[in-house]
């Protein structure tokens, strides 16, 4: 179950990094680099705040592969698809692989009982890391830093919906899809209705 | 003893990371990130070098929901205070916080029997790593990089006082005190008589 | 026999961030700083992601004292170095440090028992990642990602030339000679040859 998760995630997050380095018009070592950092950047900070060995792509060698794989056959991809199309798809994989990371990692940090918040937290830095790591690679200000729509949010909702489900004694496959739909869709729905999130209130001069 | 230390140094960071961030006109969940990565950067890296687990802030999930409320009640503190404080409050806390983090960081290595090159070091990255962070994520170069007034150098001749004070047998609160004073009055002492640190010689023409 | 290795990678790379931080006209704590994070970056993050611990650095705690040397006496050797030599020094110790590093990250993968694109991922991973560090301190696009030539590839070429060595059943030195051999020569050849790697291939307008 998990598994099948964890490719996805690989898959979207792999492909929103391909998009990205192809922009920027790296080379093919920096375009695997960035697919590879962002595909495997959340999951193993994960793994390292929670202790968890082999690491998931150390334990999984064919999601190596995998990425590897997807670099070499991107290319044709992505020349099929056309402009106007590469910022719909980008938005669309980087909103599955955050909610589907999110969820893996509130997951797992509950399977190790540890308390609420961290879950939540573990949730939301497994989700967002992978995405940040890609931007600060491409010489970006992170995108869930910079524009003021909801990112890092959508995740923290859609880790308490997981919980709640779980809380409820809800299917463990329910809890996940909700999760996971839950921050997904409020993304995608985020992006298209243009919400704002309201900047943090300060009388202070300047 | 080390906690109420460790929820000192939590809350001189946050507070630090919540000017940075509102100077920066960064919305609430930005503001969050900033305070939370701030106050948690420096012991997360010190647990994962000296591989303590959990996480302090796992351990203590009362410091998550500390950062949360600092967060939420900050704005209107914020708002108090006149412009020209949030210099000197931002100095101060930052100060505060390479203090103790820096003695926190060098008293668990110390306890872990390390070699005492390698508390020190512990002590410097634990007490620097967080407010470096901070200044990644408002894409500013690190303070610790930028300024030619010590900062890394205060946390490493603060550890070697600590160290001092534990191997001359003091009592450990005595030695806490003493190590995060030094770090903190070096650091404020430093940046109200503008001491600089000689550049690194060099005859290189360029 | 890794240890000798180490230390001839780590001065390598520590001499490598001396030249650049001096350029950047750091002082003496930043060129600390730098030559320190170059030196131990790529095999903390080994050492963190292999779950080795003690750290290397503070296994050999003679490591730090060795790069606190290197800083200290480091001054007056680039001074009498003319200043078209510091390229030249500067590639080749990069290009040195590259390939110890890459061979002893895949050899301690090995170790491991890792599979085989793990313990090739491990070896350009450490080699990298301490060179990258040190142009982020800098404020640079890491050299990995700007300039076209090959850099991670010759790591990854080696460390599949220091496994099939292995495989063979060569002696371990000779493994490792022809490994690093492998990565610090194709590295500097590209260099001088001036080879680029051909950009990914797309059709993308922009």
């Amino acid at each position: 179950m998990l598994t099948i998760i964890e490719i996805g995630a690989i898959i979207a997050f792999a492909i929103s990094g391909l998009i990205e380095a192809a922009r920027r018009r790296m080379d093919i070592v920096g375009v695997f680099t960035v697919a590879f950092v962002t595909a495997f950047g959340g999951g193993t900070l994960r793994d390292v705040l929670l202790e968890r060995r082999p690491l998931f792509w150390v334990q999984h060698q064919e999601y190596v592969w995998l990425v590897l794989g997807l670099t070499v056959i991107g290319s044709p991809l992505l020349g099929l698809m056309r402009h106007r199309w590469a910022d719909r798809v980008m938005n669309l994989t980087d909103a599955l692989g955050l909610g589907l990371f999110a969820v893996s990692g509130a997951a797992l940090a509950m399977a190790a009982e540890m308390p609420l918040i961290v879950v939540v937290m573990m949730g939301v830095v497994t989700g967002v890391f992978g995405g940040v790591l890609r931007d600060v690679l491409c010489n970006e200000i992170p995108v869930v830093f910079q524009d003021h729509r909801p990112y890092a949010l959508c995740a923290f909702v859609g880790c308490w919906i997981f919980i709640g489900f779980d809380a409820v004694g809800a299917e463990p496959w329910l809890a996940v899809i909700a999760g996971a739909g839950t921050t997904t869709g409020l993304r995608l729905l985020a992006l298209s209705m243009d919400w704002r999130i309201p900047p943090w209130p300060r009388n202070m001069e300047d």
